[in-house]
């Protein structure tokens, strides 16, 4: 598979980046390409702005993804959007790798999502989960946190780890036609010894030994929902985003 | 009261800056003192780097988080943190009004909150929820969102509001130890039309006249939670991240 890992963490004695440097050593070995944007080394600018766009549809008012697609489909788009495209759709699996900050990702991340994930190619005029723009790719989050597992519970004290990630995972990757596999998480990074983070990058690397054939997670198809955007009635919620009961 | 807006939009033509200003205009006629932060207009960089230091307790390796607490405590936080910080302590509301952008903040608002929220202040230490650095202050969720109201419905396309906005609202806001009130959501604005948008308007203004009577939505405390940082038996779940049904 062609993978493209976009990578957020500024520091290169992290263990992210160890668990970086694994996820190339081991996709490489199983015969896998591997393209990684290091957003923090690329000086990636995570701040949408009209500067983004070469022409303008409607230059009276700024409206964002109108001008995404309308510069997408001209090939307007400024040249370091237009080339995170150019590998979002080179690859097969997107890896987002970072940091969970404020239960989410960092905001050179949050703006390589608002910048990259363009209407017009990943999403728009009706195309979303199964019928979007990256559909048949896969996807898939890795990220480290201080939290204790016990935290992510299904009851757990920051929430259900799959409520956290809906955002990213439904909201951002499922929605654009991603099959998104379970995340991997390092879990309190900050205070476990050396064994047990040696411990996660084995885990990490008999993960990634694996991409092709893991079972993505369910998110509910297009058509599973009625005219009124709701479930159908017919159709048991399994996704926790409409319904389906918090798992650990 | 003192209200904060943290506000993220480009474009003074928006829909959301006739918010903004339909809220000064509310605010101001009700007494209260309003305070802006326009972080496209002051131009805030929301990437979190080793910049954002001016001493470091660990020099060979930045662990960002600890440099925060180190560096605030010190008094050695970059010159725009600090002054963020000194608005966030002064006011007695927090409003984070936005677009919803691959449903959550835009990357400048992440990174206010990456950079903004500091351990050591916000947080830290054991102090969350409702001993956090924000404790007795109230916070708000503003948005405007493409979506109709259905496809956020409790069984809705793109996941229930609740789930949604779980890693604002409780993962940053109720964390930090707001009182988070019910988000004020302006549905599908690219497709209604000028009168449904004065009546977003007049709605959002009926809202603020009540900040400081409206009834926060619910998030467990931590006494609600034991040594394994699950709800203790005894306890049912009150909050869609502990296992509560979603909510329309």
């Amino acid at each position: 598979m062609k993978v493209l890992i976009v990578y957020a963490h500024q520091e290169s004695q992290s263990f992210n980046a160890a668990l970086l440097a694994r996820s190339v050593e081991v996709l490489t070995a199983h015969g896998h390409e591997v393209r990684i944007s290091d957003l923090y080394a690329m000086n990636f600018d995570p701040v949408a702005t009209a500067g983004d766009f070469g022409e303008r549809r409607f230059p009276d008012r700024l409206q964002y993804d109108r001008e995404q697609k309308h510069n997408y489909q001209r090939g307007t788009l400024s040249e370091d959007i237009a080339g995170e495209i150019e590998k979002l759709f080179w690859c097969d699996m997107l890896i987002l790798q970072f940091p969970l900050w404020w239960f989410s990702v960092p905001a050179i991340m949050k703006g390589w999502l608002d910048r990259v994930f363009v209407n017009g190619a990943v999403y728009g005029s009706g195309r979303r989960y199964d019928t979007g723009g990256l559909n048949g790719r896969r996807a898939m989050v890795v990220t480290s946190t201080a939290a204790y597992p016990g935290m992510c519970a299904a009851d757990g004290l920051v929430g259900a780890l799959d409520v956290i990630l809906w955002p990213i995972q439904n909201g951002a990757l499922a929605y654009a036609g991603c099959n998104v596999l379970p995340p991997f998480v390092s879990w309190s990074v900050n205070f476990v010894d050396e064994a047990t983070r040696r411990r996660y990058l084995d885990e990490y690397g008999a993960r990634l030994a694996q991409i092709e054939t893991t079972e993505p997670l369910f998110f509910h198809p297009l058509g599973d929902f009625g005219p009124d955007w709701r479930l159908r009635p017919e159709v048991a919620a399994r996704a926790v985003g409409q319904g389906k009961p918090t798992t650990a």
